[in-house]
């Protein structure tokens, strides 16, 4: 474990949980679970007891600046990479990749987006502890979670034999990933025993990564590669300035990983841990499931009457919210915005974030 | 017509329709039907054209009184009438009547809710005219509704045979007045053609008035009779404040109309009009039958995104509201209190009042 250091990509706006997330504050600076702590500090404590909190390096955007430093007091600065604007996970992941390959050239990253629930920790740190003993043997290897139902909202992994490494057991070889499937398709995959859920979670040594995008994205590759050059010197603003508008937009699934299970060079251990991508708001009731009004999950600090009511009330005020008869009912109160919707439709709010941006209401987003 | 004054009375909280009717701003003092006007504006719009905007009396809550004021710019001051505690209404109208005949005896009132909508001015006017006209015969006229459903929500007034008065073509006997009655009932009564909605609507000489209520509860007379005579006088705050709470709870339609109705002294005036009690949401959202987000009704100035929804929306803010895949919902949205609830349980909203009382939330009410 001492080679290992935890990378967190904190991107990603989650429009799906608008009006609560916003571009100013997106998902992750968020306590969507009650825990009383943002889904950054969360992620943050699960990772710390692994890597140490001197170990531990945060992607995201310039204006969370501020947020991000506030929200984890032992963050070390020089583990904060800020990116200029969105360039999709491989240019977040490889960028803190090559830097820390710069300063420590074996160097075994671990990447674990800033916006998921794990329930178990102890459960979660065990497989990342077999994951780095594979990637020690020069593997990319990913943590799937066994499905407990057939979900259309995940891709799958599907694995192959066994591997024999020390220190990791339950390790498998990887076959291929396969994309959000079909109901009838999961239904197979999950009674076939052979596939978990990517919950896109990736450990390896750096030098694997970049070696990798060399290959399947070459220019990708030299543009970060010449921006983690001038990281730690004086020219990284102007160096930045230059070439990170230019970067492609690509996910690392099909920049690095999926490319890299087709030459038989992906494990991956098999992890029981409960695990939420809080995609939307059904999602976060999901998670409230012991909320504290009958059936109705509330998170903040509302004063809140709730006659014959189910669902979840997200409220940042203080202001009564006066609930009768409403059943999966999601209302989320922010001083400019009310979002009333059900659990059936949460997913529907992306479409209303795109109509917000179309008839010119950015300043809502 | 010379004769004829408008009683006005403007009392009652709505508690169904909290949090928008609140205790210091009733349903009277809010536009509930997007008419740009309140509803107590409404009312003596209508009565201004038979009485003249001088012969308009209102009486309503020491605390309205600057509301009130503001929003009748044409009110003459000697025709504010300012209850100390609510009384009922046989208090609010023989208190008017009593201090009308005293300026001038044989004046003829008409009494009329502040907080109910009626849609043809012209019908409601002339069923006035007509009121008069058998109110100087020295009756006790009612305005009945003609009804367009068997409603359960209104009380019922059987006719007898016609009248033949002067100027009243359309003017029935009164048989009695029944309570709200069950849908079969209601139903036999609509179909029977011989029954109206009792719309509280009350023309008669003061003077007939006054006899009919010292006949049935000499007592209250009494005292609304002490207050009357010093009314106008040095006097008037002190006795006010000496009788008004000692004044006996009563509606009436018990104190005097149906006791005059067992006696023959009640006639009413049929009339085609729409009207409303506005009594919920519900029948908000009927009034507002042209919303303007495709099935929702839209009552104030947010701004709305609505989604594949219906019901109504009432808000006093301009923040954003958004609407996904709800319907028949109430949505009522004010700084300090938001209710959410559905068509179908537009009545519970005044339990939910109950219940804010009970819990201490008064300030909210």
């Amino acid at each position: 474990m001492d080679r290992f250091y935890a990378v967190i990509p904190a991107g990603g706006v989650g429009s799906r949980l608008w009006p609560l997330s916003r571009a100013s504050a997106p998902k992750f600076l968020h306590d969507l679970t009650g825990s009383g702590q943002t889904l950054l500090q969360d992620t943050w404590d699960r990772l710390a007891p692994l890597s140490g909190d001197d170990r531990i390096l945060i992607v995201t955007g310039q204006a969370h600046q501020g947020a991000v430093v506030e929200q984890i007091e032992t963050l070390d600065l020089k583990n904060l990479v800020l990116e200029l604007s969105p360039k999709d996970s491989t240019a977040a992941i490889i960028l803190a990749a090559a830097i820390l390959a710069k300063r420590e050239p074996d160097v075994i990253i671990g990447s674990f987006a800033a916006d998921h629930v794990i329930q178990e920790s102890e459960v979660f740190q065990a497989a990342v502890r077999e994951a780095v003993a594979v990637a020690a043997t020069g593997k990319i290897v990913t943590i799937g979670v066994e499905p407990t139902s057939p979900s259309v909202a995940f891709g799958y992994i599907k694995t192959d034999g066994a591997l024999s490494v020390d220190g990791a057991p339950s390790a498998l070889a990887v076959d291929k990933f396969v994309e959000k499937p079909k109901m009838a398709a999961a239904r197979k995959y999950v009674e076939s025993g052979k596939y978990l859920w990517n919950a896109g979670m990736y450990v390896a040594p750096a030098r694997v990564l970049l070696d990798q995008l060399e290959i399947n994205q070459p220019e990708l590759y030299a543009s970060l590669m010449e921006i983690a050059d001038a990281w730690d010197g004086m020219y990284r603003d102007s160096v930045m300035h230059k070439v990170w508008p230019t970067l492609k937009k690509i996910a690392i699934d099909y920049a690095i990983a999926e490319p890299a299970a087709e030459v038989g060079l992906v494990a991956v251990v098999p992890a029981k841990f409960t695990w939420h991508d809080v995609g939307d708001f059904a999602a976060i009731a999901e998670l409230q499931s012991n909320g504290r009004h009958g059936n109705l999950a509330v998170l903040g600090d509302a004063k809140v009457l709730a006659d014959s009511s189910s669902g979840i009330l997200v409220s940042d005020s203080d202001r009564l919210v006066a609930l009768i008869g409403v059943e999966d009912i999601i209302v989320v109160d922010t001083p400019d915005a009310l979002l009333v919707t059900t659990k059936e439709h949460a997913q529907r709010v992306k479409q209303l974030v795109d109509a917000l941006k179309a008839t010119g209401h950015s300043d809502l987003l």
